[in-house]
C-alpha cells in the first residue's frame, strides 16, 4: 500500500469522531495502513496538534470497537495526526495547507499521494474541490483521490451540476463516493455470493424467484436532522441511494472473476433496465407515508410534524414503498418491492427472496410456506434459508424450518474500515460510480417531482407500525405480502391471518 | 384409530425392553394408542402378569425417553399387558394364545384386530406365521397385521423362500417389514423435503448434483453379535437394507401429493434403474474391508479376528464401500458413493450431496469449495447447506459458510414410536415392501457371491480410521473425495491436504 497523506476536511465533526478516526485506528491495529502516512486535519476551531491528538484519542476510547489500552499503544497512531485551523472558502488557507502537507511529506520521506476526505456539508464540495485544484494541492507527483458522501445533489439537475464541478478538479476514477451500505460486510458479500455458489446461481432468476423484497426500516424518528430531512425525505435520504444500491447488489448476474469493471457495468445495466415510473403514474406504484404519533417499545413518541424543526404542515415523506420491475431477461415479471421508513415497528435492513411454488397452487397445502432466502444486513448479519420440513412432534405435519448462518457481530469490521481500506488501495468496487448515481437520479426524478407536486397521497402511519396499509396493497395486486421478519412468532401471526 | 390386540412374540428379549415398551408407552402418553387395546406378551420364561408388568415398568424407567413419574401415571398403561409363557414351535401354545386373546377382546369389548410383532430370531418367522394361520389366530373378524424386522433372508433365494412362507399366512399388504432407518424422523423428512421445497426440487438432478455420498459409520465393533455377524457381514447387515433405503429416499422424485403408492413405485423404479454390478466386476466398484486392531477415542481395541466368537481367519466384511450409478433420466452420470463400516473414526449417518461447479473448473479459485447439502441422521438430526462467503475478517477472502438447521434431539420421537404408530394406523409408507426387498437382494446378490468366493480383496483397516484407503480411490477415479464431516477442523485438514 502506497504511503500517503490523508487530508480530512471537517475533522472536528461528528462523522470524523464517530467513524473515521475509529476506522483508521482499527486499520492501523490490523496493519492495513501504509508504513508511513500523514493525517492532516482541518477544522474551524483553533487547536494545537497536541490538543487535536488528545481529541482523537478520546474519540477512540468512546467509539472504537477496539479500545486503546494505554498511551504507548495509541501513540504511534496519533503521532501521524496534525491539525490546521482553516476557512475552506478562502484560497489562502489552501496555500498554508499545501505547505504543511509538503513539510510532512519531506519529514516522512513519502511520495505526494494525497487522499482528500470531505466530511463537510455538501454545499462545500465544489468549493473545496476547486480550491484543491487552484492551490496546486492536487498537482503533486503522486496520485490524488477525493472521498465524498451523499447527498450527491438533491435531484438530477443539481447532481449533474455538482459532478461537473468536481470533474474540473478530479477525474471520475479519482472520486470515491461513499454509500456506506456498500461498506457493510453482508452487502459486500452479495457481490460474490451468487457467482461463487452454484446452488444460488441456479436459483437466481425469474424461473424460481417469485418476488424480491428489500426493506430498510428504522425505529428512530428524524432526531436532530430535521433541517436536512425536511428538504430530503426518505426518497432522497434512502431510496435514491441505499435502496437502489441494495437492489443492484441483489439482482446482478456477474461473470467470474468478479472485477470492478464487471460490477459497474452490471449495475448500470440494471438501472437502465429499471422500468421508468412517470410522474402521473407514481401513485399506482409508489406509496408515500409520514409517521404520526405512536409508540416505540412501549414509549409514546410524537408525530413527525411535531418534531423539533419540522413544519407543522410538512408534506415530507418519512416512508416510501415502491414496486419496481427490471425489464431484462433474468428478472422479467419478478416484482421488486422496496420500502424504507422511520419510526417503524422493527429495526431491520434485509433482502428477502421469495421463491415460486407452482405445485402449491395446484394442491392447496395450507401448511406449506414459500421458500425464502433472507439476507439480513441489520441489526445482525445473517443468511437464512426457509424450507418446509416435517415436524415429527406434530405427526409429521409440514412446517417451516430455517437454515441459518449468522456472523458474530462483535468481530465485524465497520463499514468505514472496509471502505477506507479499499479507497487507500484504489479499489472503487464498493463505491458509487457517477454513472450509477446519475441513472439512479434519472429513475427517481419523476417520483421526486410527483412528491413535490403532491400527485400522490401522503399516508400517515402510526409510529411503531409497519407503515401505511397502502404499502400492503402494492404486493396484494400480485398476490404477495410483505415478509416482515422470519421469527417463529411472526410466522404464527401470518398463519393465523391466513386462516 | 382401531382398538386392537398387540401380540408380541419375544417379549422378554432385548428389543422389547429397549425399544418396543418405551415406544408404546410414549405413544400412550401422547394419546396415540387406541382408546382400548390389549397387549399379549409371549416368552419362554414363566412369569405372572404382575411380574411381567413390573418388568415392563422397569424397562420404561431405564429406556424410555420420558420416565414414568409414579405408579399412578404408568398403571393405566401397564394394566393392558398380559403375559403368556409359550413355545412358539408347538401348535398347542397358539390355541391357548387364541383363547387368551379372545377373552381379553371380550373383556375390553374390542374388535378382533390383531397386530403380530415377531421380535424373535428370523428362523422362527415362518413357523410363527404358519401357526398363526393354522390356529385360527389370523382368522378373526377384524384386520390382522404382521411386523417383522430384518434379516429378511440372507440372500436372494432364502429371502424369496421366507416371503413365500409368510405369504401363506399374510397378504403382502398385511406385512410390515421394519427397516428402522425408515423410522428416523430425518429420513422420513426426505420423503417430502424435495417435493415441498421448490429450491431443492430445482437442484435435485444431474444438472446440479455432482455426486451423492451416503455414509453410515459406527465406532463400535461387532460387540456380542459375532454369532450373527460372522454369517452376515456389513453387506447384509447394512448395505442390502439400510444403505439402499437411504439411497432410494434421497433419489426419489415424487409427485405431490405424496402417497404410499407413489413412494413404493418410485423406490422400485430406482432399484430397477440401479446399474447391476456383476460378480467378476465387483472388485472395480466395491471395496471390502475388515477392521484390524487400532484405537477408538484413545482406547486400544482389538482386531475383528480377535473379537470373541470370531474365526481367527474370518473373511467377514466389517466395511463396504461401493460406487453406484442410477441409469435414469435425472441421475445419469451422477456417481453415488456408499460406505458403511464398524470401528470407524466417526459415528455418523449422513447423506452429502455435492453440487457441480462448472466455473470453478475454469478459473482455479483455491479458496472456493463445492456447495454441499448434508442431511445428517446420526448422531444429531441436522440439515446443513455449505456455501462460499467472503470473510470480512480475512480481507474478504472466500471461505465456506454453513447454514444449519438442527433438530433438538432430546425431544425427538424414537424410530419405533413413529413406525409402530404408522403400523397401527395401517400406513406402510415407511416400511420395506417385498418388491423393494427382492430388488435390493437381486442387486446385492452378485456382491454377496463375490465376497463368498473371495473375488475381491479384503482390506484390513485400522480401527479408528476412515476405512481402507482403497475406498478413497473409488471416488478419485471421478475426481472426487469423501466429505468426512463438515466441521471447520475437518475442512482445514482437507485444505492442507489439497495444497
Amino acid at each position: 500500500m502506497d504511503a500517503m497523506t490523508f487530508v480530512l476536511f471537517g475533522s472536528t465533526g461528528d462523522l470524523a469522531k464517530r467513524k473515521l478516526f475509529p476506522a483508521l485506528y482499527n486499520l492501523f491495529l490490523e496493519q492495513k495502513l501504509p508504513q508511513a502516512f500523514s493525517v492532516i486535519n482541518l477544522g474551524r476551531k483553533p487547536l494545537s496538534d497536541e490538543e487535536f491528538q488528545a481529541y482523537v484519542e478520546q474519540s477512540l476510547h468512546t467509539f472504537s470497537r477496539r479500545k486503546p489500552e494505554d498511551r504507548s499503544q495509541v501513540e504511534p497512531f496519533l503521532r501521524n495526526f496534525r491539525y490546521l485551523d482553516m476557512d475552506v472558502t478562502k484560497p489562502e488557507g489552501y496555500r498554508e495547507l499545501l505547505k504543511r502537507i509538503e513539510e510532512r511529506e519531506k519529514e516522512l520521506n513519502i511520495p505526494e499521494n494525497r487522499m482528500f476526505y470531505l466530511s463537510v456539508a455538501p454545499e462545500f464540495f465544489d468549493v473545496i474541490a476547486l480550491n484543491i485544484k487552484e492551490s496546486g494541492l492536487g498537482s503533486g507527483r503522486g496520485w490524488k483521490r477525493l472521498i465524498i458522501e451523499k447527498p450527491f445533489g438533491h435531484d438530477l439537475p443539481s447532481a449533474r451540476k455538482l459532478n461537473a464541478k468536481l470533474n474540473q478538479a478530479f477525474e471520475e476514477d479519482e472520486i470515491y463516493r461513499i454509500d456506506h451500505y456498500l461498506g457493510k460486510p453482508m452487502v459486500q458479500n452479495l457481490e460474490t455470493l451468487i457467482p461463487a455458489n452454484p446452488v444460488l446461481k441456479a436459483l437466481w432468476s425469474n424461473q424460481y424467484i417469485a418476488n424480491i423484497q428489500i426493506t430498510a426500516s428504522e425505529t428512530v424518528g428524524v432526531e436532530e436532522r430535521a433541517g436536512y430531512y425536511e428538504g430530503a425525505g426518505a426518497i432522497r435520504d434512502m431510496f435514491q441511494n441505499h435502496m437502489l444500491q441494495l437492489l443492484m447488489m441483489t439482482a446482478m448476474h456477474l461473470p467470474t472473476p468478479v472485477t470492478e469493471q464487471n460490477v459497474r457495468k452490471q449495475k448500470s445495466s440494471l438501472l437502465k433496465s429499471l422500468r421508468p415510473i412517470c410522474k402521473t403514474e407514481a401513485a399506482r406504484h409508489v406509496v408515500r407515508g409520514q409517521y404520526g404519533a405512536g409508540e416505540i417499545h412501549g414509549q409514546a413518541v410524537p408525530a413527525y410534524r411535531d418534531e423539533p424543526g419540522v413544519d407543522a404542515a410538512s408534506m415530507t415523506d418519512t416512508f416510501v414503498a415502491a414496486r419496481l420491475w427490471i425489464d431484462e431477461f433474468f428478472w422479467k415479471d419478478v416484482p421488486i418491492y422496496i420500502r424504507t421508513g422511520k419510526r417503524m415497528k422493527e429495526k431491520s435492513t434485509r433482502i428477502v427472496l421469495e421463491f415460486k411454488d407452482r405445485l402449491k397452487e395446484q394442491n392447496a397445502d395450507a401448511d406449506r410456506m414459500p421458500n425464502l432466502l433472507t439476507i439480513q444486513i441489520n441489526p445482525d448479519e445473517k443468511i437464512t434459508l426457509q424450507l418446509n420440513g416435517r415436524n415429527p412432534l406434530k405427526n409429521g405435519r409440514m412446517e417451516p424450518v430455517t437454515l441459518d448462518f449468522s456472523v458474530p457481530s462483535d468481530q465485524m469490521p465497520e463499514a468505514y474500515e472496509l471502505l477506507l481500506f479499499d479507497a487507500l488501495k484504489g479499489d472503487a468496487t464498493f463505491f458509487a460510480h457517477w454513472e450509477e448515481v446519475e441513472l439512479a437520479w434519472k429513475w427517481v426524478q419523476p417520483l421526486v417531482e410527483a412528491f413535490e407536486e403532491n400527485l400522490l397521497p401522503l399516508h400517515v402511519y402510526p409510529a411503531g407500525s409497519f407503515g401505511p396499509a397502502m404499502a400492503d396493497a402494492l404486493l396484494e395486486e400480485q398476490g404477495f405480502h410483505w415478509w416482515h421478519d422470519e421469527t417463529p412468532e411472526a410466522r404464527e401471526l401470518y398463519k393465523l391471518a391466513a386462516i
